[in-house]
């Protein structure tokens, strides 16, 4: 008698949410208020003045979050409405459990926790991480298991952003080691523990059609447009904000144009590829995130912009099929191009910035530059080992049964966890209705 | 011999919208000037400072109602070009007539008026009430009713909103009350009125597809991404507006979490319904609107979102089809879901919040928190009582012959109303023509 | 012995895009520096506020020029990636080429350069009309072909630029001359140049889907959303920058309305025609930029906003026909009756505007209000005159068989320059074969 092969997760997802939305309520009724509102209106002006400093900068990032990412993610031409909602429920879910996480670490420390838009923010950078790494599993994997890897992957996060940020003073305000490499080993890592030797050939709902390009470009051009928002949120007002928006554009818009090179050559017929735009515009500013508040001249940041872009196409080109073949990685949205490699270049460049802006040595403390830029190193050392060790306990777990991975035949399907209308019921469309007739049927 | 069905309204809606437009320059030209600048340097960046202010939370309301309201209005999958279209002409035109009515107003009691962001500001919000009530009849209606149904409803809601807001001192700094459940008491009273006692089965291209269902959660992203900005933006400046943009952004992530749980419990298959993902998690936006500014810890924001998303897909589930049986009532996006249920939570809610914050006795002046209870509780009567009888005389007038309501068979169909091909004209799509052939025949 | 047609580009586009990459990086190198922070803590909040000042009004520039004037371009049915990728690409080349030159005119009159978000600013603008110029050859060009046109437009536009702005002194708050009426122009040179006295008889492809139609009315909202911070964002902060905001969303306003009221009007059955409204509705906003921020009364945007909607659509109906029939001109986004007319319409407003407002003589200095006067009238004939010249000489350049001009067979086609999965390929959707068959073959 075979077991229903969704039967368990579609009472055990809504059953875990409803019990964590009541633990949350909990929690905060016991824990988080709001500041006391001061009497004085100069202290009023100064909450209205940080407010607008920082307001626009976080809808900025909202956008890129939850319009520019989901969008990306649906490229995949029948997973499209699961891609941008599944990246919209772990925004929720991640932002949420990693406040809590938080505030329990604050009120530990401190006592009373004041909720703050400084810390949501916060949360949604934590959160950021597992909408990363779910683009290493997507359409393979069960809005449950999902589930599981975002409550996995905070703490893991939080723990690995302790050690890089706080214990060795690595610095990375865009969040390239502790975000971008972080979340693509993590992901990686369960990836590999999730699917194990398991040699995926090309899925028949896999290949974009021109309209699913089409929407995943769009999300291109908004994660695009907003990048710098996200670089320079957290950078100290005045100069350094500045430049950190300056040195993020420029890195963008080499990005692009190095994209269009790399790509253009390397292919046989000299088409660009939709993908290969798709991510690659988008590498310069993974790598720019480490360095893009140092001193350092505009050129470094264009220079870093193209070389992320190339290292990214060619890891999308050569990388990715050797690392399927010869370790049967499965990495569904090429995170490790995007934000792997150009995450690496980042770390790296921020280590070359250091040293050479080492002449002035009064301004990393005891330790010099030198100490200071070991520092980095062992940064990217602790992402990515921490990520990798982490992620592949995380996938070990996901292989739970209970969790009710989709069957390969049911992959990359909206129909299986939406109500939605399957195109090949539509007659006019023709096409199989062998994998309609299967949903139905459950 | 038979009228031609639309033969009146297409000389009828240009020439009565450019009658519209000549008036209303004269009125501009007669009674609207603009502020004299200063010469005082101070006042100048004084200026520049409430633009700065105002001006990023002005562009976020701008891109949710355009660009967002209008997408998810897109659900109807041959009327998605009429949604987005018929969305921004009613902002336009109720813009501009709420601009005429309240400038008139300001004139009488004031002398000269002078424009401002502000006075734009507060226009746009009466225009938000004709695009939520325009909801409950989508698609079954002309642009002519629609125009017809915005030039009753702007004096309605301006007069509506003077009562509750002046006369009675009900605090609503997000429009829950004066907003949302007036337009969709309006809106339902509208529907009833038009469509009587006629029973609607579901026509053939109300069924959402993949892409319609796709567009729709787009325009809900959307949304849900700028709402914060459209309930704090007419705060007082500092902790209130602080704590209403934190408020509104914990009720909308817990709403998307309960959304997902109680439709998945609700469903028989555990699928989640995409009409239930677009409307539920906006409905904590809508039910915090009239507390977000009010002394209460942040569980009591999470709580509601979580409510008002649970009454949102029970009325999605259970109330609309109930009333479509048993009064005849149809509500084609379901707004009175979300906004007219969640609504009245929020109002509760300000109810429940203003008692238990009452230990402060001098903040509510002479009259008590009790005092200011009730006059939340008179405000939420008033809308609902007002919306409703304003909505049902409108709908009798909207059943004037001359306006032109389509018939039940040219419903939800772009190409009645745009030069646009058709796609039952498309050979390799097959499909039936007939439709494609009776619009043609016009 | 046939050459291939597109043999040569296919290496030609991406070495010359990476031998300019290279020089830009020298370029850099050489000559572009941040400025040194300041180390005075009031200078630090000094830079911050400017900083929140101009960055939110860019963020919307960017969103408008990347998303918005991209999606507009989708109308075109299997050209939407195309007309997506080309403008993105064509903004990122373009805003690079144009910082080179700006920054060494800047260098060989004042030393070193400073890089600013400003100086970014002010290359985007010149990027603009790059991108509004290829409107009038869209889906016949090679990407080469476009890129050599943006070549030549960047100093073609900074030379007229500096002539209108610096030497004649002419007002032009938001571009409508020097960017919208330039652009224009070059770009209708370009393709008199380009295409001879080609006929083309209309293209099977080049006739808009629903689809297309959705997706480039989305680009029109964006775009109508945004405008009023690119006509705002050059304006002196305070009254004149409120006033400049105001008057272009009046405008954009009354341009709807009066585009749904001329082209219901105009069109025989009554019905809208999609073209119409994604272009009427912004040409109050092209007519708007050069008087927005001067003293005149809000009838004046207002009834400009209607005007030029109207033009832009008795453009459309009759003009573009007769330019294609008798001078065998070719404007395939109908740029000049969004940028051209309206832009003329604008400069003939602002002429109108100094002369009333002449009374208070001391404002225009020695020269007087009729001497201003006279400068705007010289603005708009050299702008319109040194941009046909000049797009008339670089269209005869774009002939050059090296840089690929699709043959008409394969125009407006994305697998062309693209690894895109063609839709004729799909047996679902049937349709001729013929085309996908022609591009697999290259």
């Amino acid at each position: 008698l075979a077991m229903h092969p969704s039967a368990c997760p579609r009472r055990l997802l809504p059953l875990s949410l409803g019990l964590f939305q009541g633990a949350l309520l909990l929690f905060f009724a016991l824990f988080i208020t709001y500041d006391q509102p001061s009497t004085q209106e100069e202290d009023a002006n100064v909450v209205a003045n940080q407010l607008y400093g920082l307001f626009p900068f976080f809808q900025d990032i909202q956008v890129m979050l939850v319009v520019g990412l989901g969008l990306l993610l649906t490229f995949l031409p029948r997973y499209g409405f699961s891609g941008l909602t599944h990246n919209f429920l772990l925004l929720c879910f991640s932002t949420q459990w990693a406040l809590v996480l938080q505030s329990l670490l604050h009120h530990l420390h401190h006592g009373q926790v004041h909720l703050e838009l400084h810390s949501l923010l916060i949360a949604e950078f934590a959160a950021v991480t597992v909408m990363i790494s779910a683009g290493a599993i997507l359409g393979r994997t069960s809005p449950c298991q999902l589930l599981i890897m975002a409550a996995c992957e905070i703490p893991a996060y939080l723990a690995s952003e302790w050690v890089i940020i706080t214990h060795l003073g690595v610095l990375d305000v865009g969040g390239t080691i502790t975000i971008h490499i972080f979340s693509c080993y993590f992901g990686l890592g369960v990836s590999k523990a999730l699917f194990g030797a398991a040699q995926h050939s090309l899925h028949p709902k896999e290949t974009p059609t021109p309209r699913s390009d089409f929407t995943s470009l769009l999300g291109t051009l908004i994660l695009w447009v907003f990048w710098p928002s996200f670089v320079a949120v957290l950078c100290q007002p005045g100069d350094a904000q500045h430049r950190a928006i300056l040195n993020t554009i420029l890195a963008m818009s080499s990005s692009t144009i190095s994209t269009v090179v790399a790509s253009s050559l390397l292919e046989k017929d000299g088409k660009l590829s939709p993908g290969h735009l798709q991510n690659g515009s988008l590498a310069g500013g993974v790598a720019i995130g480490v360095v893009a508040d140092m001193a350092m001249p505009p050129v470094a940041a264009l220079a870093l912009g193209s070389l992320s872009a190339v290292t990214c196409i060619l890891g999308f080109k050569f990388l990715t099929p050797l690392l399927a073949r010869k370790l049967t990685l499965h990495d569904h949205c090429g995170i490790h191009n995007l934000h792997g490699l150009p995450g690496i270049l980042g770390a790296l460049a921020s280590v070359v910035a250091i040293l050479v802006a080492s002449e002035d040595t009064s301004m990393w403390g005891e330790q010099g530059a030198g100490g200071q830029a070991l520092c980095q190193a062992a940064g990217l050392a602790v992402a990515m080992g921490g990520s990798l060790l982490t992620g592949l306990l995380t996938g070990a777990m996901l292989r739970l049964p209970c969790l009710a991975q989709p069957p390969e035949r049911l992959c990359f399907e909206d129909s299986l966890y939406f109500k939605i209308q399957d195109e090949t019921e539509r007659p006019e469309l023709g096409g199989t209705t062998e994998e309609g007739v299967l949903v139905l049927k459950e």
